[in-house]
């Protein structure tokens, strides 16, 4: 029996190659618009804004993020905000945009402080609102109800989860994601992947999204390296784009599971972006939840292009060689020691993962601390495939 | 390249058995609710409406719905909802029910009278909140931008198009459809079916809706005729409603053709409700449109669960072949002789159904006045499939 499930979605989702000139559109009696904007797509949007301003509306455009936000950025955004009063919160960018833009839009009515919010469904309302737009193929975060804060004293990531945090309108135009960098391109687009690997995997997966997660899977496998090499290809940059979209929808009603935790204190303790300890991270956790999951694995593989005859086991295997080869031709660090982590980093990593519940809980395999361990040791030193 | 595409979604779907439960959550802090729902749920909804009443909300509840509803109708209902001003309006029964929500909710607020609405985008705004809840599996209306009316003067079926008839909520719960007679549900599901296949071999698909569409069709054909001869059997009931709700999903960015243009004309001038003027024309347009779409029926059939061998013609040959033994099995009337239509409407319902160029111009056969006239023809006499 088909279980039940609740989608929080976007009103509206723009999709496609110029979608970002829908935006004074969909600000239409808006007056007064904070706009949040990664600075690589700045010259983008200050034509926008110009537009704007001349159709009456008061704008303010700030390039003030901080990747991996920390709590105190967020703060003193938010004192800019408060004061500004804006009617429409716009985030221009990658997930460190994204999420502050969410954020944003619900603290500066002012009824809650941060540290109120901080977890699940603790956010009582959002009176501003909210458009988003990705620049990365990517965090997903377009269209999730979530939003990652680093708690700089903690050394931890803390999450915001609310059906307020998820967009209004949410655009998706490829063409902000033709001047990504390679290696951004590279960690981005394999988180994304493990969005979908994590969401068909997960102990609390659904048919709905298991469909979604697949095409997501089949879109990135097939684009990822092309847009990678070739970053002005923009057919494979709006197949990354819309895989990630597919990879966000996994997030809200499913949720990722072990790789996301384990790769919380990377972010947490060593600063590393967050779409790179994922990747990084993918294919060891993909080794350790093998028997939990073979024949969702070899379903996989087969959607990654595997057409090897075998055991689930032997094609699953196949598609976790397929996704360490994958990796290693975007230039994906192949572990944890070029990511400047210490091996004694690892008891304290683990032991901090460990306290990402939320996340674990969700794994198709059972992860004891010394499991935690034994994939960061393996991660450490990285493997040929 | 994948084109550009806009969605327009309700903020949430719940989905599932017993989801019906939170419409109280999702009016909270709506004071005046107006409710409109269908005779044979009203036993469901009066609770819902007890425990709205004791929170502190002044519920009206009416059942004055028309099949296929005039334009009267609405103007009647219109009256009595203005004199209510609600801040909620909520529609919980088939499409005929929903359209006329969707409608009620958009023009309570006066500032448009309903001829000013009729056609694509002449909706200025909707206030009042809006959620549906399906009773049917079915029209897919839950999460559509579309409301049909009939006008009975000039015997025609009229479409309002826009996103504001997006619901805020849509509510799909199976245990709603338990009590659905068998030639409701029959007709119903194969009118779910015909959505995702109109969509599916569109001249305007798309994949993202592709991939909806045959996730539709895999579902309805799996499990529409278990709904249909035991209707309390609550995993097909869920297995359709999810069905049908692709089916809805296709509709706002696709959209159907040929079968739903020839179907007005039944709809407008012989009272045939809709789900049966579409499931009666369904195969038949099939195999008009067939040399245009050969590859894609193929892939309908594959979806539907056909395994022979053979050229794609033959494979989709024996798809239309399954939905027409389908549809027997289902006890869908195999021509229109059985509805009461002679022989002789059939020069006029052509010439009717060739004014609605908005859907035959998404047909993948252009499709001339003589073909609409073979095709009533062929669907006149039936067909032993």
């Amino acid at each position: 029996m088909i279980a039940n499930i609740t989608l929080n979605l976007p009103s509206v989702i723009e999709f496609g190659a110029g979608k970002i000139g829908t935006l004074p559109h969909h600000l239409q009696g808006f007056t007064r618009v904070f706009i949040l904007v990664d600075k690589p797509v700045f010259t983008k949007i200050e034509p926008i804004a110009g537009e704007l301003e001349k159709s009456g509306s008061t704008v303010l455009l700030s390039t003030e993020v901080v990747p991996e936000p920390p709590i105190d950025t967020l703060s003193g955004l938010l004192q800019t905000v408060k004061l500004f009063n804006p009617d429409a919160v716009v985030g221009v960018g990658g997930g460190s945009t994204m999420d502050l833009a969410k954020l944003l839009a619900v603290l500066c009515s002012g009824e809650q402080q941060i540290h109120e919010v901080i977890g699940i469904n603790k956010l009582g309302s959002r009176k501003t609102r909210l458009i988003l737009a990705a620049t990365t193929s990517g965090t997903g975060s377009e269209v999730t109800p979530i939003a990652v804060l680093t708690d700089t004293r903690e050394k931890l990531k803390k999450g915001v989860v609310s059906p307020h945090l998820v967009a209004d309108v949410t655009i998706v135009d490829p063409e902000l994601t033709l001047a990504l960098p390679a290696p951004v391109t590279a960690a981005t687009g394999m988180d994304a992947m493990t969005h979908c690997i994590e969401a068909y995997t997960n102990r609390f997966a659904h048919p709905v999204i298991d469909n979604i997660a697949l095409q997501g899977i089949r879109l990135i496998s097939e684009n990822l390296e092309t847009a990678v090499l070739a970053g002005d290809n923009l057919e494979a940059r709006t197949a990354m784009a819309l895989g990630s979209l597919y990879g966000g929808l996994c997030l809200g009603p499913v949720n990722t599971a072990a790789v996301h935790a384990l790769a919380y204190p990377l972010g947490g303790e060593f600063n590393v972006p967050h779409g790179v300890a994922n990747s990084v991270l993918l294919p060891f956790v993909m080794d350790f939840n093998l028997p939990a999951c073979t024949e969702k694995y070899a379903q996989v593989a087969r959607t990654m292009g595997v057409t090897i005859q075998g055991s689930p086991d032997s094609v699953a295997k196949e598609g976790i060689r397929n996704i360490k080869q994958l990796s290693q031709r975007c230039g994906i660090p192949s572990g944890l020691r070029q990511l400047n982590i210490h091996a004694g980093a690892i008891p304290s990593m683990a032991k901090s993962a460990m306290l990402v519940t939320r996340l674990l809980d969700n794994n198709p395999r059972k992860l004891e601390l010394s499991d935690a361990q034994a994939i960061f040791t393996a991660a450490f030193n990285g493997s040929a495939g």
